[in-house]
């Protein structure tokens, strides 16, 4: 059945001794982790648009992939070419799920209904492969970013066209979603946002985007579809400035259009640190709202202003990705999905196995050392007797809502000066961690 | 009466053609501009903090500033001391308004009480020169960020006991700000944030946050304050990373917890820059919420990583900021506060007049240009133009929410291409702009 | 004869109260300042990469771009057909000067050999061009970046064969450029850096980058070549990081492998911007070392991390940038090179004329301003007065290298403490500046 | 004779097992790696500056440290009393040596004369505890950034005067580190650079800069003194923009004013980041000119613009140095010097302890794993044979310098395409790392 990747097999957990480059050290897939398997913990999820369809193109140099299934194929053809090999790839991988776009599927066509036809040829294929793998859909998603049509935006798009175009291609898609099972549906506005302020109406075109969002949320419901839905935050790239900043900014928005029900976050490393914030924090924001829902694996180069979307294999930040995922309670509909290029350079089909090994084992030691930390309980003890002060007494008080600024004034005044200071222990709290990493 | 500044009298606008260092060129208080005076428009307020209380230590040396006026003070009567000299200064610059810390004013004692007492001799020396000069409060605000007891935060601090001597001070800034008339009352939130996550218990310290401004605005009502309370969006420093980081993270905030209706936002550039965001974009999010209360007129380094408040001389950002406050209605109760700081290198009193009335003319160059733009009228209608698509047809019956995905769809489909698409001109707008600079 | 932009003259100078956006407003070629006319200040020059190989393709999306002259055609043709239209815009627009890549004029054939043949095609038309518009070459250009080959590098690749076409295709583009008349040739490391130092041996590399650049000069020398050559620095983008980061790194580098006397720097305002330095910094540091040859006249956008390349349009840039080559004694071989490309959304090709208009316009007002701050004076007069103590006395005796630690401790001993100390004055020189603008 | 941390004893190595917090998990300072001990390795040094001096004030507020041995005391007095504490912290530390700046140990005094008494004074203590502990001196330096006279330079001011007092600063310094046997002299130019260039003649200033370097080349010879002499890099901050702003800036200045024979550099991970490099990437830059000398051991936080001067915990980091030490040859004079400081919110002594015991840690990990990579030989042996071209054939002869364009275009001419393309592999490469960490 091997023909796309003769010499690699389906790769196999060796433990961490082995120096065996096309086996999981960590990551194994039925070790129980508090009282889960790590499979049902991570729910690894593979991308379609950067594994299949990345073919090292940058702004400054063309395709650099060496594929060998894509020799002299291109549009529908191509297309059909990569499903078989999606899924070899995704299965000797072992990874449980995965994610696309339409327009990475399928191309764009020149009319919306050739458009819809060339999608559906492949979602036939996609569905076949699905069954005969047990390889399940994470979520879908609709690619409007890519097309000229969206140069100014979908839902935000100073023509209304733009929009309704937008709004067939999520329409086909929720569909496309519901028909091959999929959990959830993710909206990135890769173009709802501005290159200048000076030709934009931000107020309008931020009613447009609520607009749409409800209309999507009304066709799911009319369809029957129960997946989750997402919005992904990123400051910017490809706009100046894109409208889903970061966590903050999307809970905000969906605060102000009454979307907060039916959204949750899906969080991308990369786009965190883009926006200045660390994953971490992300992951709180979110989680403090209820609206963790998924999260985009990958690392940025905190040294770079773009988007690099490198394979994650920093264990400090597995470990911290982890920790919140479990604080949280634990994927439900989410997983960890590997929004992950390859680098440029690296041109080989088989550099598509180590970087998703070493992301996968690099999550799998987050995990593990996220529960090891969790079991240890110091950290958690630490910060619960942090705020010992609110557990009973004045802040309980406070809490309760039994204070005021005059009773507490009263109180200060009486004291004269606070008492309880302690310390922060930053240094001690990383060499802790740093005892499980 | 002129004994601080002896050798500069009360600055006059003589003209773009002066060469005075010690005029305005371009503000011209009472000129009208779009039906109102330059004076009315820019409501310009002086900052006590850094005006009268920097000494130009940075974070590697101390003082260099070489205020006569200081020489052998120190503690309350330095701060009395500094009084009428701060009067004279805004006084000669013709400053309207004034803003200032309570422990600004007057120095934290060792306990509450004498706190308080020591700020009660220094608002009666205010009052006092408010009175003979008829400068206003633009608003207090109290410094919860100095004090070692507020190291962890003050509203957000581990410790209850912080929690309640914040509430106290804030209780008396209050009072004082009503007792001088202040329009306005600010949060900023400098320890509010924290310093690492390892110990931080992020949503119970939002909860806290929320408690205590709902004692504000509970306390305000029972006194009869009527000013406008304010939150200021910085996104880090002191602290790693601050709750209120920027205008989008504080309306979600403010949306969360059933604040939004009681507190605006007091936007400054160098904090808007910081969060990664133009001034400009900060004044939208918060315009398009009704929430732009107040600006902070300064200006940082986008070279550089930290505040530095910097007095904004760039006539690009003046005009975009006058252009916004103007798009929403001008301030009510806010104003152009030059919370900015002379360089540790311009020592001499002098320096602050230079740094004001440059400030000011920027500021006044900004207001015509705005003005100047708008009576053109191109801009405004390049925009308007640009979104025609939504106001009438398809996207007219779009916003009026009597379209779905289905309907959409059938349009797509009928049309097969999105027709429609025009030029963003962002080239061609930046050089509109240029017409006026 | 205007078969390519049939609604668009010659742009005319109009002066600034023209309203008309197809002319310049400040740009008057034949008016003379400091004793030169503003052409031959400012040497315009127009790159045929942007302009017109740029299609509005990003890393999110294809073309936008509606170029008529292009449809339907693709490879030598589309070449070839490309150059009639630059010809005609860049005459219209009244830019004396061009630069070019050879791949950008004409693409990359399978061999080299056919890639030279096409080159040389392109060339002939090249030059009649010349010839018939009287424009000029500013200088040539290798693109040793797009091409798969030198995915990890040309002149640093750690594949030799990837430095033999490298150095065969700078072979070529010499001769062309002296066949073209060309005042220069320019080097630009667009791979030249690497992805990870994991894998990098940077010093056998940066060997590797000088034999290549001494090779050049060599082989200049022996074919005759009289122009000038530039490095310029960009310090990442598209790798990780590149070796000729910024000024001083690309000075250290020409030192160290005394190829010092062969080179002058091409400098970017985005480059230097995202390097951390400010144009006017950059400019300083070359201009101090005698190696201030070019500029490639863009702005970045500061609050983002990649090469936006935008037209520049803000005056207080285009001021500092005019003086800093006022006073290293104006442009000798370089020019004011658009290195500039108009936004994904502005595809209608009159948007090509807007950005340039504006970017001459711009550069116009830099040029008259520095000028009138020059002739002003009291900009200079304030520097030489701040460093007075250096230019007799002590500073005298010290630079004439008359004082060593002994003597310096004697005077300073004697002193007791150091006197002399004068206000930076920063805001005063701000406000200064503005006066100008 | 425990009398400043007395619940603290000397700290022991108890293995990676142990919880106790005031243990080595991983620095056994007589365990041998690679034929050297872990102290002779890492030569750790500890700061009096932050160690000593910090009291967790920042520019939004004061002191929150509680130090029990400061109580009551200031100036002299306060300087005496820190020396046994410090020696008594680094001698249950087990750090062999550290280092001072002479303003830190000793303050200003109203004159140089009477400053260079109070220096004395404490120099004296100083050489007492170095002898009854055995602790060394890795390198002295001078505070010339703190004091009012240095705020618009030192070597760089435009005030001679400055020139000469921070001239005679040095001399004395020179003086005292080797008296007290001092390994190296560091300069770092906190206020070397401008705060802006209107004000500036950079070239003027660094002609400065390097006469005094000279001086003070000269002066060590005279003297006798035979330690390294190092510059330490930093971008920015707290001037604008230093110049000294990063390796190869430094590298720079020290060509072309011929000091490069006598200066290495001092490299500092947080001032690495600063300036848009890793540290790695620093190192490669001072190791590939021979000029690595020390490195100052902290982390920066690369979501914030400031320097951070966090405790270094992190492993990849810590393996990074410590392969580019190896790699270099180990330090000879230089050393891990922890220029670092514990939050402001760590208030307690024994924070301290945590701070620098898990710093020392992390970089005896990065030793042990730096030497078991090296072990392994994998790393090592891919980038040599990613370079193989490079040894013989084409690419040997390019390095022999047999070849010119003309040879090479032949040979490209012959190929007619570039083979011999292999993947960069990084993704296997961080894979690789992993497996140590
Ligand atoms: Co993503
Ligand atoms: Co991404
Ligand atoms: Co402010
Ligand atoms: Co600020
Ligand atoms: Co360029
Ligand atoms: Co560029
Ligand atoms: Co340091
Ligand atoms: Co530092």
């Amino acid at each position: 059945m091997s023909t796309y990747f003769p010499n690699i097999s389906k790769i196999a957990y060796e433990g961490a001794k082995s120096k065996n480059p096309f086996a999981f050290k960590h990551y194994n897939p039925g070790e129980v982790v508090e009282g889960k398997t790590m499979k049902d913990h991570l729910r690894f999820s593979v991308v379609y648009w950067h594994t299949m369809c990345g073919q090292g193109a940058d702004m400054f140099g063309g395709p650099t992939a060496i594929r060998p299934w894509e020799a002299g194929k291109s549009g529908l053809e191509l297309a059909k070419a990569r499903v078989p090999v999606f899924f070899e790839f995704a299965e000797k991988l072992g990874a449980p799920y995965y994610a696309f776009h339409d327009r990475d599927v399928a191309p764009h066509a020149v009319t919306l209904k050739e458009s819809n036809q060339w999608f559906d040829a492949i979602v036939a294929l996609l569905k076949e492969q699905q069954q005969r793998t047990g390889i399940k859909l994470l979520w879908g998603t609709s690619q409007l970013f890519a097309h000229a049509r969206y140069a100014q935006g979908a839902a935000t798009s100073p023509n209304a066209e733009a929009f309704a175009f937008a709004a067939a291609q999520v329409k086909k898609a929720l569909e496309v979603t519901k028909e091959l099972g999929g959990e959830g549906y993710t909206f990135w506005g890769g173009r709802e946002g501005y290159s200048t302020l000076w030709n934009t109406n931000m107020k309008r075109e931020l009613d447009h985007l609520a607009k749409f969002l409800h209309m999507a949320v009304d066709y799911a419901k009319q369809i029957g579809f129960k997946g989750q839905f997402y919005i992904e935050p990123k400051p910017k790239e490809p706009t100046k400035h894109q409208y889903d900043a970061d966590a903050a900014a999307c809970l905000n928005f969906l605060r102000e259009y009454d979307l907060l029900p039916h959204l949750k976050l899906n969080l991308e490393t990369n786009h965190a640190t883009l926006a200045g914030h660390s994953m971490q924090h992300e992951m709180e924001v979110a989680g403090a709202s209820g609206a963790l829902g998924s999260i985009d694996a990958n690392t940025g180069d905190l040294l770079l202003g773009w988007d690099t979307d490198q394979f994650p294999t920093d264990v400090y930040l597995t470990t911290q990705c982890m920790l919140g995922i479990l604080k949280y309670g634990g994927f439900t509909t989410g997983g960890v999905n590997f929004d992950a290029k390859v680098r440029r350079e690296s041109i080989d089909p088989e550099d598509l196995f180590h970087a998703h090994i070493g992301g996968m084992d690099a999550f799998a030691r987050g995990l593990k050392i996220a529960a090891a930390i969790r079991a240890d309980g110091r950290l958690d003890q630490f910060v619960k007797d942090r705020y010992a002060s609110w557990d009973n007494g004045l802040g309980a008080s406070i809490e309760a809502g039994k204070e005021s600024f005059a009773s507490l004034e009263k109180f200060a005044l009486e004291k004269g000066e606070a008492g309880g200071a302690a310390s922060g222990r930053q240094e001690f709290l990383e060499n802790l961690i740093n005892e499980f990493i």
